[in-house]
């Protein structure tokens, strides 16, 4: 069944002034790793993860599943478990001197974020459905589905002025699931901490590519 | 080299209502398969790409081109190959479950709004990067950071009121790719006509998962 549709329209003055507010908001968001302990209130959170879930998705199969974490001590086996895997990839890229030299600082896959952030968002894509029958119905483009459902998420976060940083451990991903007691049909394909930034939060000095490196008009 | 960072940061208050606010914007958003040819200001479609490119990527390689087409025979074109091939998918590759999942969205492999847009949007992942000194650059999770640009594009497309529907066109890339002159390190990923809804548009009488189905906290 269809249904008729009508969006608000703009004036083409109001169109443009919005496209323009809405990239600066956009424009300022930055992969934080410095994140406060400070606790958020958890209806926005929430209402972040709404957000999130009005993404479109192949054939509508929304899968998805954003697991929040906010209890101490799950962040913290969290953390050993990236952090556990991140050394193991670490030692395997790199010589002997150079992981000698950075061992004992451990900075390279410390990620002290993961006990500080008030929460942990970590999102499952669903490889595949289970229908009330029990039989597998197959989530076309369920990556995708989700990673765009991800890129509306960062932008809800920047819109109410909380930090993350998008991060991809797929090492951990099984342990993480069965830490999380996620189905067999879930795989992690997210890890962000989400909270506000620290107040000495720092970040590369980075810049964005101009329009015309990524735009081409015909 | 670091830089400070510090966003704008609201009251508590203001953080509940800008998220409440955002939600309602995008739970408006559906994927309109009925375009109208009305004219659209380009500047309000390079702020909208200027805000894409805003996205995180692994490794900052910000790999995404936006071709934007609105050329009219180049449209008639893209909608040729198109068709085309929409036609092999429905009739030949899909198989009838994915024909079937796909019955109750109406769509078909006939697609007007291919010449009716007053834009198409056709986004490549850049599956890897060229240096300087010819070498190639790996471009680590590109298709999942394009996805997050294409989600924040979206985002971008609803806050000024344009629609759009999310398409990855099967087994075109290959065609769109050398019609649209572009070099063989990128690769389609998806295909997004852009404009005012028609005034008769219509849409899937579709419902999303509330909270409880796609968030479980710990
Ligand atoms: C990765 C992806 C691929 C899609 N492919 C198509 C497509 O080829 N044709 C189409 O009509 N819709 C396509 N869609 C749109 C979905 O059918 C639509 O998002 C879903 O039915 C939910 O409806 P909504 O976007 O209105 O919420 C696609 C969506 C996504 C995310
Ligand atoms: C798919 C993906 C994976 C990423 N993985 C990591 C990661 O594992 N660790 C990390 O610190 N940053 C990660 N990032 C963040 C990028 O390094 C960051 O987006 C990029 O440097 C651009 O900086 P910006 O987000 O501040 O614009 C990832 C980003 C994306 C999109």
């Amino acid at each position: 069944q269809h249904v008729p549709y009508s969006p608000p329209r703009f004036p083409e003055e109001v169109m443009l002034q919005r496209s323009k507010d809405f990239h600066d908001l956009l424009n300022q968001r930055r992969s934080v790793r410095f994140i406060s302990p400070e606790p958020v209130p958890r209806e926005v959170i929430n209402n972040v993860i709404r957000t999130a879930g009005t993404a479109p998705s192949g054939a509508h199969t929304e899968p998805w599943t954003f697991v929040v974490v906010s209890d101490t001590e799950m962040k913290h086996k969290i953390r050993l478990i990236v952090e556990e895997e991140e050394e193991v990839n670490y030692r395997q890229r790199m010589g002997d001197k150079w992981v000698n030299d950075l061992a004992k600082l451990r900075t390279n896959w410390i990620k002290e974020y993961l006990d500080v952030a008030p929460y942990l968002v970590l999102i499952f894509k669903q490889t595949y459905g289970v229908l009330p029958n029990g039989k597998k119905r197959t989530h076309y483009y369920n990556e995708i589905s989700v990673s765009i459902s991800c890129g509306i998420l960062l932008a809800a976060l920047q819109n109410v002025g909380l930090v993350t940083v998008t991060s991809t451990p797929l090492n951990c991903g099984p342990q993480l699931r069965v830490l999380l007691k996620r189905p067999a049909n879930e795989k992690l394909l997210m890890l962000l901490p989400v909270g506000y930034p620290a107040t000495d939060a720092t970040v590369p000095d980075l810049e964005r590519k101009p329009l015309d490196d990524i735009m081409v008009y015909i």
